[in-house]
């Protein structure tokens, strides 16, 4: 391990194998290894003892063989990782120091060395539950709010569909529903969409494609805008359904724009200061599920829906 | 016909029936009916002499059923229209005056009744080719240059790719090719464009879609842009050919952009500011393809390909 000091026992959540379809609770193992808690002597690293992991659709994407420019397959045999808030034990790094509480991706594990800390986040509010800072105050929340403000931007008035609306994006706008629907319940897309938005839709925030974006076509207005971010599960590389009803962007004037969270990280603080004050006031309420343990970890996983509500709490100090 | 004053004959260009499929000759007839040169007593429009007529890919799509909101079929048994040039024969509306060159949609007849000419443009500036009006100066040559200067914006050295080149935009776009190539004989659109583009495509004018879209979607490079622009006869609504590469948009944060370019027309003068010079100077080379008299307008449109090069001329006067 190198860097001296104590060496501890570190639990941690194995992938075996790259997984096929659905990953099942026995395709991971929790296994025990060891740490040091001190950085390697010249390393401006940092150790960090893990408080909250994210059970999210990407950590089940990355089970698989895939390709993407933006994320690999977890390597069978090591720890698999995913966005989580941690606290610094020891830090080899200018910017942070021991007891710092930080979030950014983590090792499904009790302790973590991070090598290159220049992407993670220092939570300088603490008066929130941490484990929001893993999604409603992390990457999830922050792509919602980007694909809303900084994309779409919407105008009073509008009408604003979200698919997968269980998830991140559905999060920071649960107040203010108006209506939703179980699409996997709707034999009929197009229907429920008019059911739901009489007038039509101003902004789609696409988290689902296929079908669902052709649904939704149908029912855009005019000059209508269409974020659509990444990172999720349904983007079965294996078998993408096809968009049929694309040239209704043309006379319906509709800007449809990808985006990646990663591109907004240095408007953080903004995002902090419009979210924050709404959490406080109790006008954004942000529901988790908490699964206790690092050992519940593959079960809380296997078990999840596509959604980022849950939460392993590691540890609760 | 009212109005008054010297009646003759009208030669026009009949639809017979609405067709299937491409468009034949026989599917058109050219017949004569009469014309009153007068406009109706206290009518606002216009009496016109057609000048040029534009052969074009929507004039063959109206010849089809077709559903969409911006454009009807045309009606069995009634001259067709379509863009063209034409010179006011008389006027009921105070901003045009007996002998003024205008531009917009004209029957496909020796002299039409134009009933609400706010849709005209007016043509100032006679010394380059009255046929440049329907073409290069008229509605495919402000698509080019709204979808590449309004829509996509291209900024110095980024690569463009356009695909119909030998249609509307081709045309505004001839100079200043590094490469092209037949799509219809390409077997692997994806190598075409890997071959014409090594360094990946900036700006692609969508004129195609399906899986001309999915090739160049593969080959876009980081922060590209779509324009994506209506009214051309590759919208087979009866059988789209679905898009399956959309989801490269997220992580190559491409903007895809539907524009008609009925909403650009307020800024027409800026854009003859911009293309006349071009054309007075050579920078651009336009060719079309005359063919004279309207009696030879059915053979013109039936043998056309789809592209906006053809013309056919009426009248010389």
């Amino acid at each position: 391990m190198g860097g001296g000091g104590e060496v501890i026992d570190n639990k941690q959540v194995i992938l075996k194998e790259l997984v096929k379809g659905a990953p099942k609770e026995s395709d991971m193992a929790v296994k025990t290894s060891s740490i040091s808690l001190k950085v390697e002597e010249g390393s401006k690293g940092l150790v960090v003892k893990n408080l909250y992991l994210s059970v999210e659709p990407y950590v089940k994407l990355r089970m698989k063989k895939f390709e993407h420019p933006d994320f690999s397959s977890f390597t069978p045999g090591s720890a698999m990782d995913g966005f989580g808030v941690g606290k610094v034990v020891d830090s080899g790094h200018p910017e942070f120091q021991k007891g710092d509480l930080i979030w950014g991706i983590v090792g499904w594990e009790e302790y973590s060395v991070i090598k290159n800390p220049g992407s993670f986040f220092k939570i300088h509010h603490a008066d929130v539950p941490l484990s929001y800072y893993r999604g409603i105050l992390g990457m999830p929340g922050m792509t919602a709010w980007v694909g809303l403000h900084k994309v779409a931007a919407p105008k009073e008035g509008e009408y604003v569909y979200i698919s997968g609306a269980s998830g991140a994006v559905g999060q920071l706008t649960k107040l203010g529903f108006d209506d939703a629907f179980n699409y996997k319940e709707e034999k009929d897309l197009d229907a429920a969409l008019k059911r739901c938005f009489p007038e039509g839709i101003d902004i789609y925030f696409e988290n689902v494609g296929g079908k669902m974006l052709d649904a939704v076509l149908l029912n855009m207005r005019l000059n209508g805008r269409i974020a659509a971010c990444g990172m999720s599960a349904e983007h079965n590389l294996e078998e993408p359904e096809g968009v049929q009803n694309l040239r209704i962007i043309i006379h319906k004037r509709i800007r449809m724009q990808g985006f990646v969270v990663f591109d907004y990280f240095p408007q953080y603080s903004e995002f902090l200061d419009d979210v924050l004050p709404k959490i406080r006031e109790g006008k954004i309420v942000y529901l988790e599920h908490i699964t206790e343990g690092l050992e519940n970890a593959p079960a809380a996983l296997a078990g999840s829906e596509n959604v980022w509500k849950q939460v392993v709490s590691v540890s609760r100090e």
